[in-house]
């Protein structure tokens, strides 16, 4: 089959593999029908991950058809269409059973990072079972891609830690694809006001239209000022890191009212200071998250009912030919104003 | 009256200052019986709290019987026995209204910072009705003086914040007061593990006494080392930081488990390091609070149905024409081994 | 002044009567510019609520003017434009601390019930720091009439008790004012479905127009018998009784599903069977409440941000010398298609 | 093999039985070392539920050593010593992802119902990956056989669903084994005030023993009248429902404070009246929960912590050939003084 692989810092090709094959009895074989690039494909890439190594198929994210099963499968048969989890969760582990996937010993991320991916024309899934979501009938399925797990990780790591609320106010520091996941999440709960923060106007005008009621390019420094102006000095009751650097996750720390939360979203690669000095007696919770997925069923219904659709977030599509100017079209966001790409495969 | 003024950085002297009277209808007059010095009086006497000025009567702890009370105030009668809160609660503002009475835009932490304090024969306590608490018959003052501050801080910013568990693993780095009233409430939900952290002996062999299920002294920096061991590698549900340093906090993020919460207790004068590029993907909370002494009805309930003894954090005794001796072996309390010194009045 | 006195069972007459005065520090005058009728006004005038005696102003609904405060008022002042709250509360006891507004033991639901209520020119309201709220500039009074008990009732009885979740399964038993204000702030939890029963097509109709998104009319008695169909016999996860009689209720024990919640609103006169011998294994919750109005706030401010249109449950305008023509449009919903009608004074 | 065998109503006999083999990958087989007899098994023998026929190996309790696993078992091999859970748990379905194992798809109580149980010299337990537990080296494990059902059923049913916290007033009317294992799990949240309620002096006393800090026998039916005198009038936080019985049940109704919870865990085979014209207004919660086991982890926790004895609940010991003298002393518990009784096989 062909796959994309990454072959060290800097270099992927599509390659041609063997078809994986069931190596226990709860995995299945997915053929991959659309899948898509996430920002850590790009963090593999620049070689930031060390526990993914030259030779792996990339991918954690998609949707197909399940081609084979393992014999201690029991909710999936082959024919059957599934979104494929980030996540895998063995359902068993300690972690699994508090609904805390992303460590679940077993399995967490590891799909296009220690075990072969989804960018490739088929994947073995691991604990089939509790990975896999079944595929409503009649639902579009390209939609679904988003829920492999740019939705997720929104929802759970910016909106459930953050605990968003009817009426509240929210800043979401980061217009990209999880920052604008978590926007179109946020108002499953009808906050009063959404403020979106970025230094790309064309992001903010997708915020604006993705329900954002507020946007603030803070090319001049000056989101916070603004910011303690719009929420007449108190701050914003939850704010939202999206980007995963420094500066960010700073401005969260000056925005957030007493009694307020900000929850992490965003990758980071250094150490941030804490303002300790000013925030000890503030009441506030900062909150991380690696995605669980535990939500996957919860927004599957929130996308059948028509409540939400996932499918705003795709902004380009690519024949799996062209993975490779998916690639660029995805890492040339500002240029291209890409958010999510979709490959068909 | 007698009271202890703050002269200015330093400097503090019993002084003859006017009996304070009624100014607000909400306003009571409350002869104190016992009083007690905080770790945040020390603070205000090296300078480092700007909104006490000099002149100020230091103290926010106390008991006592209410003398006189404003026209508006329907709860509290004069010869009513009762507890100063260290925190003056409105009852009406927005804060006030949700439990987070620290942040009371009309009060707040102010007794002994902004208004004169407990430290003196009598005291003017505001928003009397929402600020007082009444001290059922029978009960031992003595131990109702801890109340004031030390236990709920304790309880609130460490054991409730941190969602201490039965079973859990609790590790609580700071063996002086505030953190041993942390391990006293933390027992109320019946941890499984509770590891005490300190420099000196004396106050782990207290914690040792107070419940802590092991002690370990820091002053070998292999704390995290061994926690890490006796956790399995996994690390603590709840980590409770009760000294106020950098070093501390940064313990607290090397022992937390995926899942758990570093609950901060300590008055932080500098910022910290946060280790971000370790911790975003760990499912980890981080809480600040100042007291809302929101619990003093549970605390006190729980103090009557002897459930805990807040009067083992006393360890000094004095009279007010000694309160200089009090300061002075509280703040020694490496060699005095104080904890809580009373003053009666 | 002119008012509506309750005269006993099934009389009441537009009177002439003293003009409130200040009666404590904490009180306020209010003088009332649109008041609304409840349905606990029909129980009144059935002479079903004993606490509530000839003689008495009704009404607890309404907005209008600050005229006087007392003396410990610091709120508000004469000239303030106030929403009223059905419910006083004193701020200072246990269950006001506590959020639980409804059991205030100094006030909870007591205008138009054991003092002179808001169907008047001028209304006296006890503890009015934390039972008014400021109209917030530009924003419809009519429409905040909603927020005095209707609006508030819905949601913390019905929503909140019921948890109404992103892409959960609501069934709302009873389609009047109550039901239909639980449907309108349901959404802001963005469920997936919302199932609408009454024997009233109109109200059912109103009902789609305000966002339910399935309705059964039950006159045939198979609603439980649709709803399981709807749910693949699963049943809902939140059921909500808005109606006060008992088959409502055991529609809603047939229907809630394993794991789900039956939030009740409505007021009821006579015991309920509790099928134990079908419940005791499914893992649900019953919850009852008397509207605290602690969510308030939190109301404004999704009203200021459009979020939510009260104005759509007022269905009849009158002006106070029509009060009785209100009154008999209200009890004749069945005929009239009357929801909830303003009052101007 | 030995097995105790249901032989219709009234009857049951100790068999001989083929040893139960592998029927799914999942499977395990365990050799039963000690098992115990529930109210449950009573039930059953009096043909109360009828998913139980004739033919059937009774029991859901046990430890013992694992013998043989099926090939997708993962966490357990043969040689270890095991929790047998009272609830099969297939750790895949809707329920079992939320942590509501009783109502999982394909388990949920299975054992000595719908398949062939525990008192037996072996067992075939499905889904052994999430339904068994590891015993941990150096415990009791006589003590343990108390966590198959009785200790997580008192305290998930009981504790947990009834909110216990710091400081509040319950009431646990039954003070059979079930109540008095929610009266031991009680005390993890360290209450004020545990009143037990019960017709038997004997089971008063032992409450007594076990932490009760006021006992009342209901045979004067003053149980009421008394709890009401000693909170004063409010009531109780939470009342636990401990037998099964409307009668019980409806104590609970009349003592429940405003805010508190009614916490069912009875069996019960006929409705109840609920007295919703009395409580609609009353912000209480009535909850019912077959039990999930999803606390053994935490529970096994404490026990290995020695916060709490489970083999407190043990009070006769039998060897396998006298299971019928078992049944006969735990059914005649009035005479006998029996709480729980073990089987040794």
């Amino acid at each position: 089959m062909r796959a994309l692989v990454y072959q060290g810092p800097g270099k992927k090709a599509l390659e041609t593999r063997p078809t994986p094959e069931i190596a226990a009895p709860t995995d299945a074989i997915v053929k991959i029908a659309k899948t898509t690039i996430c920002g850590t494909d790009l963090h593999i890439l620049r070689g930031d991950v060390s526990s993914c190594t030259p030779g792996r198929i990339l991918g954690h994210e998609g949707v197909g058809v399940v081609e084979k099963v393992g014999n201690a499968v029991t909710a999936f048969r082959p024919g059957d269409r599934v979104i494929v989890s980030c996540i895998s969760s063995c359902g068993k582990c300690d972690y699994c059973r508090k609904g805390m996937y992303s460590h679940c010993v077993n399995g967490g991320w590891i799909l296009g990072n220690t075990i072969d991916g989804t960018q490739a024309e088929f994947v073995r899934t691991p604990f089939a079972d509790t990975s896999l979501y079944h595929i409503p009938v009649g639902t579009d399925e390209e939609a679904l891609v988003m829920l492999s797990d740019i939705l997720p990780t929104g929802f759970e790591c910016g909106v459930l830690n953050g605990k968003v609320q009817p009426g509240s106010t929210v800043a979401i520091v980061g217009s990209g694809p999880v920052g604008l996941a978590a926007l179109l999440t946020s108002q499953f709960y009808t906050p009063a006001e959404i403020i979106m923060v970025d230094f790309d106007d064309n992001r903010l005008e997708t915020a604006l239209r993705f329900g954002a009621t507020a946007t603030i390019n803070n090319s001049d420094g000056k989101a916070v000022e603004q910011i303690m102006k719009m929420t007449s000095g108190r701050g914003v009751d939850t704010a939202i890191e999206a980007v995963g650097i420094s500066a960010s996750f700073i401005t969260c720390q000056n925005i957030v009212a007493p009694g307020g939360i900000i929850a992490n979203i965003g990758v980071h690669g250094v150490k941030a200071d804490l303002h300790l000095e000013k925030l000890w007696d503030r009441n506030i919770a900062i909150t991380t998250r690696l995605v669980d997925t535990v939500t996957t069923p919860m927004l599957l219904k929130t996308v059948q009912s028509r409540k939400i659709d996932p499918k705003r977030l795709i902004t380009h599509r690519f024949t799996f030919d062209k993975i490779l100017d998916a690639y660029e079209t995805f890492e040339q966001a500002a240029k291209t104003n890409a958010l999510k790409v979709v490959i068909a495969i």
